[in-house]
């Protein structure tokens, strides 16, 4: 073959359509093998369906079916009750790559991209040779529109085929997509099935019914008629914005004035701030952000970043919660009965390149979890459960950058994906995620969110940790606790009957062997009802007096079955002031619960006060912060929080000296 | 917040384009942080220049400069002898997203997106707010043209600020391109250095000269003159093209008959096979492809299916080939000083999608290898290092996937990275890299791709096995050789001088205790010289004769040095017809190597025949194909290999049953 030059050359350069360039990287949307292109056309309709309904306030009512057409083509169809698409825009919903309505907007969405529908129609037609069937009807109109499209790929275009009106059952409003794919139906890990269950677990205002292609029909329930709270469109956050990106939106701007285009076009930038920057930047007010020079441009950057800015809003942020947390990971548990649910963390927004992001971790540990496989990470973005490329996920590098031998797991030189029975998970919510690729399989490894991540994960590690310890305290106690109440009467009597003596109380010799006030409580779950009895023992020699206080859940709690009566109730926190309880006696505190699963009572916390609490087992002494208000003493958490975590750090730091980053090498210059 | 309507969404659906698609998303691009930007940067430049050259059959000088600039703020330039661009396209070349001339080809090449380099203009004006200088001159132009242009992201176009012509020195054809990004700059593992140090090991033919940000100039010097063999464009093989594909080529073909277009657009489809293809898929000769109908095209690929085609032609495809492999391996272990490099293993060509593609592997083992640590992997794509997003490749997958405590690492559950003294190294090679996003940072995991891998990682690691079996081997024998060679006489003579006797010949006692030929290979390294010296002893009772039989590297071999003068030297094949050696004697044989490292000799293999290979230590029976020219014996050892693949396979399987896949899961229907 001949040799190339720069004429022949500049006769073969030459443009490549969106359509050509992914048919021909189709690995790059998620269609890389016949069984995951199935899961990424489910995915990506029902991501729409959801993300539709939430911006219209519509609890979202989803059907997916997966049937067989031919050998391995599959017909999926995804039926919302979604707000329709009206009938112009519906070609350039499903037909056209970088088409839709969350590109420009900056709020968290499950679809940012514009591909995801579109991509599915371009697989179906590339894999089968087959158009797809739309049809989509808003509220204000009487009749659906039916619409056969294929995408043509050279000029980005759908071509429809053929349309009509169709009458729609009763259905008010809705959109309807029928596709034909080739792909390999499974069950198990990552299947659809597993994609449709995660997104249940952290979408419980759902109602999701599944016919998969045998037939059988899965319904997820909607378990909550609450939407999330709508997220609300934000400006940019001014902190981190590029400035190419600045200097764009400055060129861009209508404002005349550096002063309102910084106030108006940003986030968070009140006059005084803009000011601030302003001054700070050597640039002008009245300078119009038009003629902006790219000197004046960097000058304001930088400015940015020595102002103090006020942390973006939260409310275009629709984070999981703690509940959900919780109740996602008793999900995936099933039958399991992990031992410990650690509280699960939610940390306050922050900003990276101007998008906000906020991070949420839970964790469980023990129980049936098996013990010798690496932790499952359970990782989900904007509310999507994410199934592949874990390895290259900036979840999967946080996890593996945290020393888990610290809190009993056991992982080969204190790097890499930890062994052990927990799972992890961990939600990145964000207006714009960072995904490594179109096929939104995994976060791309941003610092900023890495760091998020792994200080999430720490906090939460600690916290699993304290548990695991309190715990263990408490079996320790309880054990002893059974000496004394069980074995030396037990001695006793058998002593007694071999000398043929009456058997001694022994109230007497066990306070004078202890000197102590015991604590005990005990858990029984039956019938759908945790009694929950606490025993106060007075191993001292004279009558004492107490205080005892419980931090415990409120759900399922049977106000009425409480005895004694608590002197107060504030929340979860609840008080007894005790009577007088004279030496070698006892009292009792009981109550319960109802309508809980065996392993949905979460911990009971017991402490003391108005006594030494050095000399009571089985409870702490009450903390100072007790009396606060749950905000105000958030705020004391949050505080303790950062500073603890500086700790770890600092203490992690210092093992780690020397060492050469999993993920990022030594730094010869470190000045970013 | 207004809640959405299907009117409010109409009105925010709309077109993204490309740029501001992949501004927002720079992270999918490889511009995910400050380091890895700056790398991407030099790399997309370098991979550029590489192809240029190569296409041109220009054996490529390439320089490449990285400067501190502002703070983060970095001067790229990367300046190459290639054909240079045409001045009409240069603003095309540099200033669109999707404009090149590989993205239609079917060969082996660097870039095939048309992205790379101008994603490095894009985000050098985001980060730095400047626009990129290229000069450029071909070989029938008197002067240069010099251009500083920008990309309108919007727009997708290059705009040219301000062009001239320009003397440049003596160049006679080349482009030099000048940008400004934000960037860190670091050493080690993941750096610029060490993608150029993987570049220059895999592309011995370029000479590069690395100037770093403090000045420090590495030069990469050619090691060959020879370019690797200019990749020719193929047209697509028809196994596993897609239906889409298939159907769109009918439809754009120029030929009027079936038969036409089969044989003349497909690569291995000579009119006996497009005939047998049509009679097989029922669709006439005749038939026009542009009127093919979907259920016939479905025939004709269910018919290429099942009809025997040739593999595709491999002079599409580059390797990287053995002996570079090894001088790879080798460069990179510097002072590790490994004990064994197992012979490369080089697959033959296969498709996937209709993409023929080829993989290499290569492995070291032991030395000062670090031995509690994960193997380390060197992945390359098309001649290009792989230096991000490891744990997403199919490679990484591949490894994983093999049992490797068969070969003697240690792999918790058979499944994972081993850990253990080994360095793998594997290439992937295609006319189409399915990358797992723009970045290319990782090949997606396509089947049949990681089952060639793990072919090829198998038979290399048995490779590896085998060496490791014979090592150990002779080892023990040269420890029982010296026993009787050296510890026997020393006991005898102490025995003598104790009891004050004459110290007896052993010769006769020795020959009593063993009755073996003992064949003893010694290599001795100094000042650039390997001596290799063989005794051959005969500890029989009688004389004996026997043919010695090497199996030796050839190169720096001084043949005159070989004592005796061997009766045969065949290639690598060296035979010598010894004389009879009496019974208690021994005769040496010995030979020199000039000018190898000391690491560098390969192995040396002894083999004896015409005599009974039973009494014979050190040495192993001549095997039957010895007399077989090269070709014949390669093809007898592809079919074993593809049986010992088979069995190797079958007996992984049974202990992987009921397993589930590392990243597949359980299979409902296995019907692809």
């Amino acid at each position: 073959m001949g040799r190339a030059t720069a004429e022949s050359l500049a006769k073969k350069q030459k443009e490549i359509s969106i359509g050509e360039f992914f048919q021909a990287n189709k690995q790059i949307l998620g269609f890389d093998s016949l069984t995951r292109s199935l899961i990424t056309a489910v995915k990506e309709g029902v991501d729409n369906s959801l993300d539709a309904c939430e911006e219209a306030g519509i609890l979202p009512d989803i059907y997916v079916e997966v049937a067989y057409a031919a050998k391995t083509d599959f017909k999926i169809i995804i039926e919302d009750n979604g707000p329709g698409i009206v009938k112009r825009q519906i070609p350039n919903v499903f037909g056209r790559l970088l088409y839709g309505s969350r590109f420009h907007s900056i709020r968290q969405s499950r679809g940012q991209q514009g591909i995801g529908i579109s991509a599915v129609v371009m697989y179906g037609q590339l894999s089968t040779g087959k158009p797809t069937y739309i049809i989509s009807k808003t509220e204000k109109e009487e009749v659906a529109h039916w619409m056969k499209l294929v995408l043509n790929t050279k000029k980005n275009r759908a071509e429809v085929i053929e349309e009509d009106f169709k009458v729609w059952d009763d259905k008010e409003h809705g959109t309807r997509v029928e596709v034909f794919v080739q792909g390999r139906y499974i069950a198990g890990k990552q299947s659809i099935l597993e994609y449709l269950k995660g997104t249940a677990i952290v979408n419980p205002h759902a109602e999701i019914t599944f016919k998969d292609p045998n037939g059988e029909i899965t319904e997820f329930h909607r378990v909550t008629e609450e939407l999330p709270h709508i997220t609300r469109e934000i400006k940019p956050h001014p902190k981190g914005i590029e400035l190419g990106h600045f200097i764009n939106m400055a060129k861009a701007s209508k404002h005349r004035r550096m002063i309102a285009f910084m106030t108006d076009e940003f986030s968070r930038v009140s006059p005084r701030v803009a000011r601030e920057i302003l001054e700070n930047a050597d640039v002008r007010e009245k300078q119009s952000p038009r003629t902006l020079s790219i000197e004046d441009a960097r000058a304001v950057l930088k400015a940015i970043d020595k102002v103090k800015i006020m942390a973006p809003q939260t409310d275009c942020l629709s984070p999981i919660g703690e509940t959900l947390i919780k109740k996602g990971l008793r999900n995936v548990l099933a039958g399991l009965k992990p031992k410990f649910y650690a509280p699960p963390v939610t940390r306050d927004p922050k900003v990276y390149s101007g998008h906000p992001f906020q991070i949420e971790v839970g964790m469980v540990y023990g129980g049936e979890l098996p013990k010798d496989r690496p932790v499952e990470i359970l990782r989900f973005a904007n509310r999507v459960p994410l199934l592949y490329q874990q390895g290259s996920d900036v979840i999967t590098n946080a996890i593996a950058r945290v020393d888990w031998r610290r809190y009993g797991l056991e992982q080969r030189g204190g790097k890499g994906i930890p062994y052990g029975p927990a799972v992890i998970l961990v939600h990145v919510a964000s207006t714009q995620i960072p995904f490594t690729s179109e096929a939104k399989d995994a976060i791309a490894n941003i610092k900023v969110i890495e760091g998020e991540i792994e200080r999430a994960l720490r906090l939460c590690a600690r916290r699993l940790k304290t548990h695991l310890g309190k715990s263990a305290k408490k079996a320790k106690n309880k054990e002893k606790f059974d000496i004394v109440q069980q074995l030396l009467p037990e001695i006793a009597k058998k002593s007694a009957s071999i000398v043929g003596k009456p058997v001694p109380k022994l109230g007497k010799t066990i306070t004078n062997i202890m000197n102590v006030i015991w604590v005990n409580d005990n858990v029984e779950f039956e019938k759908n009802r945790h009694r929950v009895s606490i025993d106060i023992y007075n191993y001292t020699s004279t009558g004492k007096k107490l205080n005892l206080h419980a931090e415990m859940p409120t759900k399922g709690l049977n106000e009425k079955k409480i005895v004694p009566m608590p002197s107060e109730i504030n929340g979860e926190k609840v008080t007894w002031k005790l009577k007088k309880i004279p030496s070698t006696e006892v009292i009792n505190v009981s109550f319960e619960y109802t309508g809980l699963g065996e392993d949905e009572l979460g911990d009971i916390e017991l402490f003391v006060s108005e006594i030494n609490p050095a000399i009571v087992i089985g409870a702490e002494p009450l903390p100072g912060d007790w009396d606060l208000d749950e905000k105000a003493r958030q705020s004391l958490f949050d505080f303790d929080e950062e500073e603890e975590l500086a700790e770890l750090e600092e203490a992690e730091e210092e093992e780690e000296n020397g060492d050469v980053d999993y993920d990022e090498a030594t730094e010869v210059i470190d000045d970013e």
